[in-house]
């Protein structure tokens, strides 16, 4: 690992390359640090804007059951926020208890993505959030029927005209209201990010290494920025038949290609990968620095096999689990009755 | 409805009996009200009495659904904190999603409760706790693969240290902090509540004219006490073949017998009845007011056809949504990974 690497791979990022290896172990924002750097403030679209209104109408409805065919799964069932926001399994669950293809995504921090779903078939919070509600094997519930439920509900028409005044109350407003709330959901600060602050305690020396090999590894080049997501679509040599994105657009580059995931809590999140198939952080660490296991001739040329060290390796997990930080708190609601 | 009627009522719970219709409409304390009076503190067993560090354990074991089979169903999933730690269904559900024979309770309240289950068969939350997490039903989980799950999660062991030092952690010390975490689950403070201190606004007239006739119709035989419940087992005469608290204890008078239900929440807590079958708290009083739909010989005798007018049903309903305070608010515990 040299610095020299380092600032390449900075380069790679389209930041402002530093030089110097004292500069390299922690240099002053603005500098390669500036683009980890946590924002201040939750992006809201100008056509369908924060309000707490929006907001308490969008939570009730996350966290109610009656959502789904069986009146017992919420968004909350899979989105559980005792597990960051995921389930905690290797692939999902759902109506009837199938396992389901894929594991669940937190929702966490998604106020940034650009897409969503593995695949990335919703281009908007919004428009993702009717999918799982209506899936056979998630939620199980058509738009009509989630619309007579709601409507038969009295108390929830108050919160409705708060949240949208005038608006039907209908299958477009409770999406809305749920990408409200799904906004607001962001984790905490994390070690990471008072080091990136500044703070040179925040973080062991064996995580600092840790993000230097990051950062010389290219892991960086998709994982970037505060979320460590770029919202790209890549196959990364897992193996399986899933073709990912691949079944969304009819594109060779994006056959089994898939989200690139945020690090945000990554260590309260496993197991790992699209499908769950890696059970630790120090097996995704050996998954990548053997080249990933598929050895597809369209998977990415950022996953090379790598020769890290035993140290390199324990460094890079100890650079991830710093990216852990205290859950949001919420106030949960007593739902409509 | 005559005061005097309220006056045997009140004899029969074992309360003071007072004189003089001005005092039954608002009896200062000690009389009549002071019966209903909520209780300062929580009860506390010495065998496993209330610390943080307890509460702390039992929190998360109560959110976590690595407690089920599927590792998906939580003892929160069906006492769901958003809808009074009930479900909202007629019937539970559970692994398998196949639909239980009796209806999910609240756990609220259940410090003071001296059975637990609808037929009384557990005798402390300590009991209780493990059985919905053996059932196949519910959440499907061998005590022995519980012990091996929960060890087999590091972060759990020093939650256990700090709540039960130099125990082992198995499913004694399981069911022990999941007690001592519903025991802080406590509905809130309601205008009933406010009234029986001696809040005159906090009670509409009909309300108050509905606890007349809660006293002078006999409900307070059963649901008495601040928690609207005697904690005993009677037939009140809905149909089917559940035999209750007669299938645990071979007794004639307990066939078809059901542990009163507490009241608090009621309003919040529909569909009613063991088995899910009266939807609204209007049909609950109707189904009292017929005298119930069984008629077995051995249905309680405080199940007679009450003859209510309109306006005296209204009030009871009235009475009962009196019974309603906000949610107890919990922080929800970031579970050990």
């Amino acid at each position: 690992m040299s610095t020299r690497n380092w600032i390449l791979s900075a380069g790679v990022l389209g930041l402002v390359a530093i030089a110097g290896s004292a500069a390299a172990e922690q240099p002053s924002l603005p500098g390669a640090l500036a683009h980890f750097e946590r924002p201040d403030s939750i992006p809201s679209p100008a056509e369908n804007a924060h309000t707490p209104e929006r907001e308490l109408l969008g939570k009730s409805l996350f966290f109610d059951p009656r959502l789904s065919g069986s009146g017992w799964i919420s968004c909350a069932s899979c989105h559980n926020p005792t597990l960051s926001y995921g389930d905690g399994l290797a692939l999902g669950i759902g109506d009837g208890m199938e396992t389901l293809g894929r594991r669940t995504p937190t929702v966490l921090n998604l106020a940034w993505s650009t897409s969503m779903f593995w695949d990335g078939r919703a281009a908007s919070l919004e428009e993702q959030a009717l999918g799982p509600i209506q899936a056979e094997g998630e939620m199980n519930l058509s738009l009509e029927e989630l619309e007579s439920r709601i409507l038969d509900i009295p108390a929830y028409a108050p919160l409705f005209e708060a949240a949208y005044p005038g608006e039907a109350i209908d299958r477009e407003q409770i999406a809305r209201a749920i990408a409200v709330f799904e906004r607001t959901l962001v984790s905490g600060e994390a070690p990471f990010d008072r080091w990136v602050k500044g703070d040179e305690d925040a973080l062991s020396p064996q995580a600092k290494h840790g993000f230097e090999v990051f950062m010389d590894s290219g892991c960086a080049t998709c994982h970037s920025g505060w979320r460590l997501s770029d919202d790209g679509f890549y196959d990364i040599g897992v193996a399986g038949e899933d073709p990912g994105r691949g079944a969304i657009i009819p594109v060779s580059s994006v056959q089994y290609a898939f989200k690139t995931p945020t690090l945000r809590e990554v260590s309260r999140r496993g197991p790992y990968m699209h499908d769950g198939s890696l059970e630790t952080l120090e097996e995704v660490v050996d998954f990548y620095d053997r080249g990933g296991d598929a050895g597809r001739p369209n998977q990415s040329e950022h996953v090379k096999p790598l020769g890290l060290s035993a140290d390199e390796k324990a460094a890079l997990v100890s650079f991830m689990e710093s990216l852990t930080g205290p859950a949001p708190q919420i106030q949960l609601p007593e739902l409509p009755r």
